[in-house]
């Protein structure tokens, strides 16, 4: 993973994909990052978060839209908008949407990533059934990991083999 | 964190925070402490907690306290009382409470920090709407953080690379 | 903790008490021993589960019976027996068990030992309500200890530091 | 366990099992194969799972299946069919299927592991009752395990004590 100097090491692919005819989903938790305070101790600097990959768009989650999906009722929908610009001169340029519905027939749920791209002039439609046996893989997969991505999982009361890991 | 013998090393800063217009609530967790006790093994000295901050107010959850807030359903309301000089004698000085009570549209909960200091003749509310996203980040996030919290994490089967760590 | 060539080191004393007048409840997870095999990998020994305390009885939770603790409905109760003599001469002498049932006004349980000993006379019965909070600790620390008194925490990806810990 | 590299080492034998006359169920999760990556990096190789033993017949869960029974209702059913020899000239020669059925009295759920052999004309058939304690154990244990045995407890932000452990 990313360390706080900036050095990539060990980085750990272990996507959980699904495949759907030629549609495929693949998500995969990225790590926050640390940094040294000069008082000794270390504090979160990027937040972490889960890759959803519909190849070959991403859609990277928020701790909260984690929150969001894990607590997601089995009629309720959800859906999350992004701009992977903003701040930048190209705001509101590209606008992204994950927007996830609960099937008809009770089978799960239909996961669609949205992709406009007024610079290319492109409007992207991505879109995949997951199946309530899946979702739970998911919402327990994400459980799991969501301590993680905001970086809780460094605040243990095991004994650390080493004081300099960052 | 703080460990037995008093010294801080490596304390790691890693709070949730969720901001909503001037308000700002902030949730960190913070560990136990262990004494070594004369027969070999470590026992748990004072418990942690969860810390709520609502700038500059602070809140210390208890592991039942925790408790009641994991469990708490949707339609349901708690509430906690504190007497930070308890035990002191400025006990009854200062009156703090947090209040978590469901939003009328079911859209999630509203924290409330009440702090009543008598000495400084002060009487501060704190509050913020907290989704249900949050506050299902909260709940996952405080469940993982239990027995962390209770110093349960230490009890694991898990090969010990040290002997002394406290 | 007892390790698989019977020394003890580093026990981790981290009981969840609960105080209720003069009756009080400390529970305690403890783990499994492993034997280390010819092969070159480990087998579990004897079980861990979590020691149950009401001063000065004890009861020592089972894997099964934490699961049927941490499924307890809301209006659900559940006992259990044990005879600790099982299998010795003094089979059947002392009877322990260990009763949960809902309090009727939805606020929690009352958890009662009973340890009826012929061979001393005695019938001795423990007594405290937990609140619904205290249960939400339990319910999440005892999921959270499960897997480990299981010995599943040793199942893991995460590379080991030391080859001959037992 | 299996490491990249091919060796066995420490390999850990913790099945949680169930006995109910001459039935018997053992479960025991296995983990994923990881490869090492020439950018430094790992990435996972051979999926993990669960392996649930009705002696002498073995049926391996994957991470969905894993899913579906941990979200399984009172009253669903599920069942799953896998062919060891699939992709091999010995394809549709033997199928096996797991089948879950709550019982009628709400006791539990009722495992059945059928095993149809063309091959050596044999068609076994192995069922066990499970109560819905053990059940809870089974879904709290498999919850635990699903991030392991998708290689996602790689994903740490825990210091690493060892650089080549694969």
């Amino acid at each position: 993973y990313v360390t706080a100097n900036g050095s990539k090491s060990d980085r750990v692919f272990a996507p959980y994909s699904v495949f759907k005819g030629k549609a495929a989903l693949s998500v995969d938790p990225f790590l926050p990052t640390f940094s040294k305070l000069t008082s000794g101790g270390v504090r979160v600097d990027r937040r972490g978060g889960i890759m959803m990959t519909f190849w070959p768009a991403h859609f990277a989650l928020s701790a909260t839209e984690v929150g969001s999906l894990i607590s997601l009722g089995a009629k309720e929908s959800c859906e999350f908008f992004h701009d992977p610009s903003m701040k930048s001169s190209n705001a509101g340029q590209v606008r992204k949407s994950l927007a996830v519905k609960p099937q008809s027939d009770g089978s799960g749920y239909m996961f669609s990533l949205s992709v406009v791209n007024n610079i290319l002039k492109s409007n992207d439609r991505f879109s995949i059934p997951i199946t309530a046996a899946e979702f739970a893989v998911l919402r327990t997969a994400f459980s799991f990991a969501l301590p993680h991505i905001m970086g809780w999982d460094r605040i243990t009361n095991q004994p650390q083999t080493s004081k300099d890991e960052n």
